[in-house]
């Protein structure tokens, strides 16, 4: 399964990594970085689906740059051009379909990766049967985070081509209530999902060769990592927050599941059935002990104007991320990043099968 | 690492498998059969601390007669038989220091499985130590489930040979509100105890051979199982909680971490920091409705009386268990279910490394 997967992205080496398309943060560079490296880079969903119009463009020409150089794709280019060698990401609840098909027309991404439909499995179809319309060779990538949505996608008349199956140890908008960790949910999942073409991703708390290595053994044909990247040299974040990424640890205490930073930056609207897992800061800790949302309101924003101070245990704003944190010490380059990854998970797959 | 370990258990087999001590389920036979089949089996705590005295007792009457037998351990008894090739588990918090002491220093079980000090770290040191000068060859495990009682167990005078990290996954008491999936907590613990020289095993949502191959991936030397022991012939355990167990699916919507059940049963005393996962029936859905206790407890005394009917969708009682209960499909022995994820865990890792 992994094999034919990792055969329809012509450039993508095992194991495949993938990075997911955090919002805003996963930038151009950020995701065609990592497919240059024999991942595939996904570009997150922006504050208005009309920005993902201005990001394709923007990959597009980093791709035709990039084709002038004797080192694209490392001298041997994917062999179909046809499509763009990133993918990129919506949020169905918010994101406008006419405006996404439309682009995703224009630029033909190789694959899209699409979460939170506001109306269900039936958002699912519908997005799927719009974009393969218009982009046949666009791939249809769906992630979801519970056994349910597993059965119900099942059902649908447009199957996916893959299903990335996060676990509640993930950071960003994950299930509010009824999420779980990867070692169970997975696996349960993968029986579920079985004998259909649909290849799964595993995705949630894994930052490291260990993790991926992990996931595979749990029957993954590939790793999407978010929290990792947000660490990449390319990622579209601020300093104080990728800082914080570096320095923050135990994400078991050190990040929860909460509404408040989404309130507090004036994000309503995202469906009941999800929750940001964030690293917790002053907003969380006086919003516990009860202070009132106006004067936390007050001080967020007043927070923002400091720039990089907004961030860490002292600052109050938003540093949304996932539980493994902890794994995570240093920023290099997405494409830095993916090789060593990969090497590490080799290299321990290798290592225990000669045990 | 694993390697290591596995040398100071004459009779194991790698991949490392282990039967967790679950309170009186983990019978002397379910605890043997483990140990025959090349892992490690755990006697678990009893009602009193005076019932691991009588469960040595049985288990050393299986050894004696099993050593009778051409087939003990394979034909290749144990060399060190100095001990008895079964390890013992305790609560700190309810166990009595005295009676334990006793019982290992007449029966010399191989290890000691230390769980849940009221007094934090201090408990597990003078339990390890008064536990070596009894039986200097008895190793001591001890389960933690957070990054915090890792750096602590560093600072202890008496160093544990073994310590299981256990996941949110994970059925029966665990921590209450600071626990994190195994796929993110259990290499932030290796990279904080990396460098000592103790011995990490992985607990928690694992329930197959998929899980054992993840989990050594992640770094463990080994792999502890409850709930899928749950299902041998050997648990000491009612036979309509064990249908639950092979009925029971999705633990991430099935299961939750509740003291109800525990109160429910008159169990009081648990430190605060923990709290068991449990399979949701009747009591713990009339609970969320708002049905109050005394009328829940009336029902539930009531409901024993039914004897297997007591457990399931509509049953009342307790019925702790992991998140990975979709994975547990049938009842089997102990030695077959040993054998079965062992040899998964095995060619799993072997399939990766040609790939």
């Amino acid at each position: 399964m992994a094999t034919k997967l990792l055969s329809r992205f012509a450039w993508a080496t095992s194991p495949f990594i993938v990075s997911a398309p955090m919002r805003i943060m996963s930038s151009p560079a950020l995701a065609f970085a990592v497919s240059q490296a024999g991942g595939l880079g996904f570009i997150g969903p922006g504050a208005k689906t009309q920005d993902t119009e201005t990001d394709l463009e923007e990959a597009k020409k980093l791709v035709e740059k990039a084709k002038t150089s004797s080192n694209y794709f490392g001298g041997s280019s994917p062999s179909d051009q046809s499509t763009l060698p990133v993918g990129i990401g919506y949020q169905l609840w918010g994101d406008d379909i006419e405006v996404a098909v439309r682009t995703i027309e224009r630029f033909r991404p190789c694959a899209a990766w699409l979460y939170a439909p506001k109306n269900g499995p039936q958002d699912f179809d519908d997005w799927s049967r719009r974009i393969r319309q218009a982009s046949p060779k666009t791939e249809i990538w769906i992630q979801i985070g519970t056994l349910a949505e597993a059965r119900q996608l099942l059902q649908n008349t447009e199957k996916p081509d893959v299903v990335v199956v996060q676990g509640a140890e993930s950071g960003g908008h994950g299930r509010a209530k009824d999420g779980l960790g990867l070692m169970s949910l997975f696996p349960e999942v993968a029986d579920v999902m079985k004998g259909s073409e649909i290849n799964l991703l595993a995705a949630g708390g894994i930052a490291d060769g260990r993790g991926v290595a992990a996931a595979l053994c749990l029957g993954a044909s590939g790793v999407a990592m978010g929290t990792r990247f947000l660490a990449a040299t390319e990622a579209r974040i601020s300093k104080g927050y990728q800082e914080e990424i570096v320095r923050a640890s135990d994400g078991a205490v050190s990040t929860t599941r909460t509404l408040l930073y989404n309130h507090l930056r004036g994000t309503f609207g995202w469906p009941p059935e999800y929750s940001p897992r964030t690293i917790i800061n002053k907003s969380y800790e006086e919003h516990t002990a009860g202070r009132a949302f106006d004067d936390l309101k007050a001080l967020h924003d007043e927070a923002l104007k400091g720039g990089d101070s907004a961030w860490g245990p002292e600052g109050r704003t938003a540093t949304y991320a996932g539980a493994a944190i902890g794994l995570i010490h240093d920023v290099a380059s997405a494409g830095e990043i993916v090789h060593h990854i990969r090497e590490e998970a080799r290299s321990r797959v290798q290592c225990l099968a000669s045990d």
